[in-house]
């Protein structure tokens, strides 16, 4: 099919069908589509949309784009993808955990980007532990520690990450379509059976309303059904950030208190939702989450895949390991009041100031900086209280980071503690 | 303003003001915007479209991109355009007989693309005749002869040329404004104060319905107003080709015996109504064109102005000088009845495969070939008759020229001559 006449087809509200999305697709990632054909294409879809059969097509098509992880053998496999949020440590939690009571992560995962934090970046805060595994090193650990974490080195779903490079310069991103077929296609290729989806709402995620966020769940379940893989999601709020630490080494600290049961509620009412789905979808029996958590199995699930990857075991039992920025600053209240809203963009960007994140690509983070919340939604406070806590390094990004946070917090007469917890899509 | 931030201006429904036009056309040239997000803005644009004043300021930006004709001082300068149409020499008519009636047609005209033929083209059948003049010639004649038809030397609204090039492969060329704002920019930038436009309605034509066709007349009179110039648009039909000949020489040909009054009705009227609406536009009496037509005067300036331009004046008294290919092949009619249907498109296209059009840009073409029309729309049919006659050389692109004929002409019972002039915008 010409380039033309594929733009035209959706630029007319036709549907395409796999065979020739996967010739699109192909033929961009060769080079033979051109940046400017794709553009027109990613918008026209914008405005017409696709269907569930679309989207399937088109996700398909970019998850075999590139390499496609065979786990087969492994046992029951699972993934975990969170939409991006603030202070979101809940991997660090939900892992253990699910390798503790018998499924198998095997898990590649990226770097952050803006206002919201990765995985690896956090890990990285463990002394000695390393992203960078072999092949033979990957599979081994899936099979003896139930539990590994990667740094993507694969080529996996090409396709997309040329495709989030053009949609970033040409204002097309929000499509959810394009959303879900972007998350979608790295889901597949990495290969895992169960996926298990923490959708973000609010002002610190990518889906600002619930509507938006359910079509997405709906849309990338029906992709994973499509695909023969078993998708659930999640939907919980994000419009002040999860728990109270926001960088890297605070929440690991945060991911191994909570672990040990003594962490903030709200993650911990996530960390287990999210658990419990992706027990179901196995077909297991959903109980054994809080079980492994209370006994202690998933903490020692922590250590052994962090020891397995060659880092310091010993923060599970001495978090202080994970070192802080040595210079505090305290953001007291000027007033009195009832925090009424926390604003989890501001928090976010408030942290990538500090240097706790990348303000552009494979720039180095400081794994020490970060804000600790003492207070959240709901919480009472008394003039000159501290509200929160920033470890800085020599001042660097402070101010500005002061700022936004003073900016971040608004007091009221009263309010209650948001739901975290909106809605599952299975 | 950021190149995004613009393109999403146009995709949520947002009205660009004229400076921000001027800045993304003036970046665009200079490649600080990409093709890329160009293209991903056309796209936008195409399923948002613009304002009359939005589109007057985007005409303005792409027609100062390059250079700007001076053509004042040369007394009152007329340019006329045709939207493109197949068989369509009015300009050859129209131009001698305006300069006979005292404007100054000054004027630079494209090559002909695809199914549609180019003046210069024409032109260029004639022995001697040259399409390249310095500046300095171009100006003299027009002084003193009052028409001068140049081939577009000058680097004439380069945002247009680049953004023309983008649309053709990105499947973004069927909107309104992006089409008024590409011929009109071209035409500012050509400097003629009186703007005639010949806009073609059908399936010979880029307007497929006369309400597309008249929406565009109306935007292209607004920006030319807009911009302070004198805009007049006729609306005709091209359903059936104009005239009876389509070729290069063979037009000619058909254009002076027509300024002798023995040509095609349909030329003539098409021809007298463009050029009263270009003397009504000058403030001057209408009677004029067919004066000068009528008393000579207008076949006399086709003579000084080929002449000026090198070629061999004697082709008015004598259009045998203007050779055709001596192979000639009669397509005759198989049965007995009324033309009905005589698909310009087709005919277009098969004298595009003798050779007389260009498959691609710079492509040579063959001035001598051509089809010549000896039956038209409501004309009746024995079986045997003639209906067309194709001037072929030794062969090339007959036998597919012969079947698009063949397909072209429908025969019916009856069938009514169409009527040719539809609207006037003005």
């Amino acid at each position: 099919m010409h380039p033309v006449d594929f733009i035209e087809k959706k630029r007319d509200g036709g549907e395409h069908d796999a065979d020739e999305l996967r010739e699109w697709i192909n033929a961009y990632v060769e080079g033979k589509v051109h940046d400017y054909q794709m553009a027109a294409w990613l918008m026209a879809v914008y405005f017409r949309g696709m269907t569930p059969e679309e989207t399937a097509g088109l996700t398909l098509a970019m998850a075999h784009s590139g390499e496609v992880l065979d786990l087969s053998g492994l046992g029951k496999t699972v993934d975990k993808h969170s939409s991006g949020g603030v202070g979101d440590k809940t991997t660090l939690v939900v892992a253990p955990i699910l390798a503790a009571a018998g499924l198998v992560v095997a898990k590649m995962s990226g770097r952050g980007l803006a206002h919201t934090g990765g995985t690896i970046d956090k890990l990285e805060s463990i002394p000695g532990w390393r992203a960078e595994l072999s092949d033979e090193e990957f599979m081994r650990q899936a099979r003896e520690v139930g539990l590994v974490i990667a740094g993507q080195s694969k080529n996996l779903a090409p396709a997309d990450g040329k495709m989030y490079a053009l949609r970033d310069v040409t204002g097309t991103v929000p499509s959810v379509p394009l959303i879900a077929s972007s998350i979608m296609s790295k889901k597949l290729a990495a290969g895992a059976q169960i996926i298990t989806l923490d959708v973000k709402v609010g002002r610190g995620a990518f889906m600002k309303s619930l509507e938006e966020a359910r079509e997405l769940a709906e849309l990338m379940v029906q992709i994973g059904r499509h695909a023969g893989r078993d998708v659930r999601a999640v939907l919980s709020q994000m419009d002040q950030p999860l728990g109270r630490a926001v960088g890297n080494a605070i929440e690991v600290r945060e991911a191994i208190s909570t672990l040990k049961g003594e962490g903030p509620e709200d993650l911990e009412e996530l960390s287990l939702a999210l658990a419990e789905e992706a027990l179901e979808a196995a077909g297991m029996d959903t109980s054994a989450a809080a079980e492994v958590w209370r006994d202690g199995r998933a903490l020692a699930k922590l250590r052994a895949f962090i020891e397995a990857q060659g880092g310091d075991g010993r923060v599970v039992e001495d978090p202080e390991i994970l070192e802080l920025a040595s210079d505090v600053f305290e953001l007291k209240a000027e007033e009195e009041g009832v925090v009424s809203e926390l604003d989890a963009y501001r928090v976010g960007i408030a942290t990538l100031r500090l240097g706790g994140g990348r303000e552009s690509k494979n720039a180095p983070i400081d794994h020490g900086v970060g804000v600790y919340l003492l207070k959240k939604i709901g919480d009472s406070v008394r003039p000159g209280e501290v509200l929160a806590r920033v470890y800085h390094r020599g001042g660097r990004g402070l101010e500005e980071a002061a700022a936004l946070l003073r900016s971040a917090y608004k007091l009221g007469r009263e309010a209650e503690k948001p739901r975290l917890l909106l809605d599952v899509v299975a």
